[in-house]
């Protein structure tokens, strides 16, 4: 059984036991609501952790790429949202997908939903489609308040190779609150933007339709009602934004970085650590909400937030300066960096190692590129 | 033969004639200034960059992690510098690839030194040793000025262990530049650490140490001299970064990731392309020089930089906001982006496709972790 002591820095370590908590609440408060629970793999990538956040072997899910889309499928995934607008160039192989799973699409402008039904008519194809909305993050979709919205969605409802099967929102702004208060303004947007749509829709002899939404911010702060579906997926691991913003408290981050003091600097009251931007990402993390955080919180090997900022990241090196104190660290020390952003943080790694009562236990292979 | 615009996107591209005039532009000036050329591979990590580098099957390269070194040593280069300080928990790492090549370790503390002297006592092997210089960047390496820094270098050179092969340093802080004067001056300051520290060595016995320096800013626009040997690594790609501060033009950026359009927004002027933080990584890009930067010049397809700005990058999405023109991109559009920084953005690929004439030629596979 190796400890963190033991094992090659930098690692991407995630502690099993707080990751399941967080996969149980998440679920639990799904079910509670009686909404579909379709997490968000992105995070993760991995079978292990989809598993973990379905509490079983399978289970709805959302991809970020058709790389996940094909993985997961190959595992006996068979129902998968792929929550990024189709580019016409995508088609042949989301269709290779959607032959063995379902594969539920998203479009959010006339001009791809055109590609797409003449895509399915040549070949033969159909595919269920979700409309992709803006709830005011202004990334992707539609708008829910204009004519040309409910003109799209008809046209989908409409078409002989498309089922729409829903409305699909993304309130990435709650990225952007700075308190529990503010998410739940914003949660309040998200929920509303589809379901107005979704109203007017009604109306026009449209229903049924599914109401999904789901961000990591909104969906662990605020109630869940008024929708059909929810797709959170960074809560599996959270992360020193999430818990600068309030979705969660610092000891909920369930995975981190084991780093080593590499050079110890007193006379400037620093030490490098051997995990720069590639072992944690640039992420500048949540300066909306302290601009003096840094590329991620340092603590202790055993998780005890340090008084310490991580100031500077190159390719390799990261450099940690220490806030008067005369407990400075020493060469070959080892530290564990909860990072600004597990999604992008988790993305470098090819392998996780994962802690279970005070030993790694397993590794986890994620699905890589796109 | 397959064509940019039939390639699955986002993809790293590599255009092999630029990367080839820059590596033998750089490897010109160094044989031209009659010192030891040793390109660091950290940027590609790839055996063909590395040939390309020295435009034959091997020589002195520089490497970042013992992963690549490993790499390159099972692949035939068998003189590397590991410009990293070493932890002890990777001697034993170390000391097998050091059986098969050599590989010279960075020292910059008494406590590295005694461990290494230690670990090498009784492990009956000895090590090569450049001892880490500080010129000015303040992230690893002793202050060339001070007298622990002779101190720790006499203690090196005068171990049986050991061998002190010579005097390295970085000058990072040629990043900070804005323009090709600052970073001239930088250059002289990189030379002058290791040249000063070097003749008070001379001074106490300690003669015929190679003192070794190189950043690409100081190594593209400075001439050498005063110095063996040089390192110099981003060169190879150059990037949007180095453009930016005058290492480079725009046009010597040897790659590119190629993203589609997937959304337009033509109400607030956007367009949503599929090359988000893990395509392009979140490097903010020379601010210093440009507050207005994004994260990565967009060009057209063919490379003409376009009237637009990358202004956010989440995960799988990059907005792209354009600068007055009615020349918007449709749904399917490519664009090509040069990225701020190469090294971390080639870092987020599993494969590189190389461009030659027109058509991807070859893949290139990195090396990758640690």
């Amino acid at each position: 059984m190796t400890a963190l002591s033991e094992i090659s820095t930098p690692a991407f370590v995630v502690d099993r036991a707080i990751a399941k908590a967080n996969c149980d609440r998440m679920r639990a408060k799904a079910q509670m609501a009686g909404v579909t629970f379709r997490p968000h793999v992105k995070t993760h990538k991995t079978l292990e952790g989809a598993r973990l956040q379905h509490g079983g072997p399978k289970g709805p899910i959302t991809v970020s790429t058709l790389a996940e889309a094909e993985f997961f499928a190959e595992a006996g995934f068979d129902d998968i949202t792929w929550a990024v607008p189709v580019a016409p160039s995508k088609l042949e192989r989301a269709l290779g997908i959607a032959r063995k799973s379902r594969l539920i699409l998203l479009v959010d402008h006339p001009d791809a939903f055109a590609a797409l039904e003449e895509f399915a008519a040549s070949h033969d194809a159909s595919f269920d489609v979700m409309l992709k909305v803006d709830c005011g993050y202004h990334r992707a979709g539609v708008d829910p308040d204009a004519r040309s919205s409910v003109e799209l969605a008809l046209s989908i409802a409409r078409s002989n190779r498309l089922r729409l099967h829903g409305l699909l929102t993304h309130a990435g702004h709650s990225y952007h609150a700075r308190d529990v208060d503010e998410i739940v303004a914003i949660a309040n947007e998200e929920r509303d933007a589809v379901a107005r749509l979704g109203a007017v829709l009604a109306d026009e002899g449209v229903h049924d339709l599914v109401c999904s939404v789901g961000s990591t911010p909104t969906m662990s702060v605020a109630p869940i009602g008024g929708v059909g579906e929810i797709r959170p997926g960074n809560y599996i691991f959270y992360d020193a934004f999430q818990a600068a913003i309030g979705s969660c408290r610092l000891s909920d981050c369930a995975a981190f970085v084991v780093a080593t003091v590499i050079g110890v600097h007193d006379e400037r009251g620093e030490c490098i650590v051997d995990a720069g931007a590639l072992a944690l990402s640039k992420d500048a993390g949540p300066v909306h909400v302290d601009p003096e955080t840094g590329y991620g919180v340092v603590c202790t090997l055993d998780g005890a937030p340090l008084p310490a900022r991580l100031v500077s990241l190159s390719q390799e090196h990261g450099i940690v300066r220490w806030r008067g104190t005369n407990a400075r660290p020493r060469i070959g020390d080892r530290v564990r960096i909860v990072p600004n952003h597990s999604c992008l943080t988790a993305a470098l790694y090819g392998s996780y190692l994962v802690l279970d009562e005070g030993a790694i236990v397993e590794e986890w292979h994620p699905c890589r590129g796109w």
